[in-house]
């Protein structure tokens, strides 16, 4: 074992060194203090738990994502968390099973086993807030807009939604018959936009033609508000339960556009990440041109149901690492005053002073301390005065 | 699977709820704010590493505390951090080499396999600091007041301080020659304070017989600053090294006793937590009659090594969840406005001024809402107005 073996971090671990440790720690707060001035509690739920609790209902995706340990006490397998908003879901069901509304917030760190894309960290922090208990598109819009004003505290100036609603593919999928495996295939496609491979896949697994034509469309239409009426019309002749789809996300569009009307919004129907755990309008928020979403979320009303309480559920998660990355606010970095290693009781009470305003303060132990000091704590006519250096 | 099998959390691991959450994120907060105005750089090291990496030097000890995973990216094997101190000696050898003192603060989670005492959580959240590169005890003595002012903050009244030097026993050893595992076996008794165990252990095994007593009386010599004079007596016919270390402490208690004069100091040498990789002073803050510490630490100037740059270091880690168990400090709740779910620029307006003045507002969303809420923004007059219930 050499010693750079020692220092070596495996790939897509990361330490966070100063001064970006400390844009990260105050994003953190400023995020949870918004969360909570908009009237969300903080939960704190564990780094661990059983595996059964981890990876049901929106956590089935997660398996091949969790690192799985032993518990010495009694032999049964944990899961090191790679996601939060599972843990959230049994508090709401279980841990605090209060009536009404609910609205959570949180902050952690999680671990995957794999980089979700190359390049990616393997230890993200997650913040994010859950509204339970209430199934309409107001409190879609209430978690949207907490989004946006996450990036907006975050000083990201322009900024891009994607918005879509599963609903529309799913009352498709409903008519059409497919079996499991044909619609797991094919939304490994749309996943993917796989556009000849779904060229090729409709005809050949779609008896009803007009339906297959429409799944066909819908994966070519993405774009602004007005592709809504196209969609609408083109689902109208096939599915009720689609054309409300449209008409649900219609009517939180324009509320956006009327509340946040800097921001691009962009709508695509076959945007389905999360399909198996959605239930409602999903979306991503991006730095308009970044490739990858800075928080994304949706509705979710099933995700409670295994924990023996399903209520209507909707939410996101943002991912603090890369917001940072993207955000354009600065730390203030405070002077950092030194003073002499003594113990009196003026010196002691003109250092609480100058830390009460703000000032980072630090004991002089060596000689060199001096060099990266920016002013220096000295008597002056017998005041303990800061001189710049 | 039963629902109430996926409710159930592994022993030692909690959720952590509304409002407790709350006060341990205030505390986090203020705590890391203190060791930034003090001058220390926050730092933020990975969730996992190579076991190379979280085992050595200081880690030796937590082998058996740490989960064990594979990486699976190469095979290697990593481990879930159980202490955070072994990671910042990595940032001090080498991902931030600096030169002259450095002051490092870090706030995070850790995993233990086995709860360390009984009823203890599994996933504690520790807070430290720490400064590199000074030897002196000005910086033992800055470590030690940075705990003191972190139990001060978290409102803790009265604090016991538990002070040591591993140099008093570790001279004795040398002169003794025990071998290792004699070495072992006696620290083994002292950690246990198994008295009648050292009385026959003693003649055993030290062939010198003024040295053996000297051991045993140290076993025994506990209590205020008034001791420092008799253990010095007795070891100075002995060891001059050990001679040291209890001058050392001396001097760190004199400048304790004119700084905190109401904190109580309890000293004692066979207090011998950490022995294996502290090198000189070592101390455990309590909440006065208290069983366990709420912070502990000491000087481990060889912690560096394994990574290519032993320098002088001490420091301390806090255990956050300890901490907030019996702090007095309360939340302050806001107030808990309601407001109607409608959408003009005025009412947005109003909105903003509430929350920056630090109320907690949140969109009525149910009629049920109402019901939780302290206050109810309506227009009065064409005005929105804060009309408590």
């Amino acid at each position: 074992m050499t010693i750079a073996d020692r220092w070596l971090l495996p790939d897509g671990v990361e330490d966070i060194l100063p001064p970006k440790a400390e844009q990260i720690e105050t994003l953190r707060s400023k995020l949870l203090d918004l969360y909570k001035s908009w009237g969300y509690d903080q939960v704190m739920p564990p780094m661990m738990e059983y595996l059964e609790s981890l990876l049901t209902g929106a956590g089935h995706e997660l398996d091949t994502q969790t690192f799985k340990v032993t518990d010495q006490l009694n032999g049964r397998m944990m899961g090191i968390r790679a996601d939060i908003t599972p843990q959230v879901a049994r508090i709401d069901a279980h841990s605090l099973a209060r009536e009404g509304v609910s609205r959570f917030c949180y902050a952690g760190q999680v671990l995957h086993t794999n980089p979700a894309h190359t390049m990616d960290t393997r230890n993200p922090i997650q913040l994010g807030a859950e509204v339970y208990g209430h199934a309409g598109i107001a409190s879609d819009f209430e978690v949207i807009s907490l989004v946006l004003e996450s990036l907006k505290l975050s000083k990201i100036e322009s900024i891009t939604l994607d918005l879509g609603h599963v609903g529309v593919f799913r009352s498709l999928m409903e008519k059409a018959a497919l079996d499991s495996d044909q619609e797991k295939a094919l939304f490994d496609i749309l996943r993917r936009k796989a556009l000849p491979e779904l060229e090729s896949f409709i005809p050949e697994h779609f008896k009803n033609q007009s339906l297959g034509e429409a799944v066909r469309q819908l994966a070519y239409v993405c774009g602004g508000a007005e592709i809504l009426n196209n969609v609408r019309e083109l689902v109208a002749p096939l599915s009720a339960d689609a054309v409300e789809a449209v008409d649900t996300l219609k009517q939180l569009v324009g509320r956006l556009q009327c509340c946040y009307p800097k921001v691009n919004l962009y709508i695509d129907f076959s945007e389905l990440r999360g399909y198996n755990y959605h239930t409602g309008v999903v979306f991503a928020a991006y730095k308009t041109g970044g490739s990858q979403p800075l928080a994304s979320g949706g509705r979710y009303d099933e995700t409670g149901k295994v924990f023996g309480r399903a209520r209507p559920a909707t939410g996101f998660s943002l991912n603090l690492l890369k917001v940072a990355d993207v955000s354009s606010q600065s730390i203030d970095q405070q002077k950092l005053v030194l003073v002499p290693d003594e113990d009196s009781e003026e010196l002691a009470k003109a250092v609480e002073q100058l830390r009460t305003q703000g000032h980072r303060v630090v004991r002089q132990l060596t000689d060199s301390d001096a060099e990266i000091c920016d002013a220096v704590l000295s008597q002056v006519d017998g005041q303990w005065t800061v001189v710049d250096r």
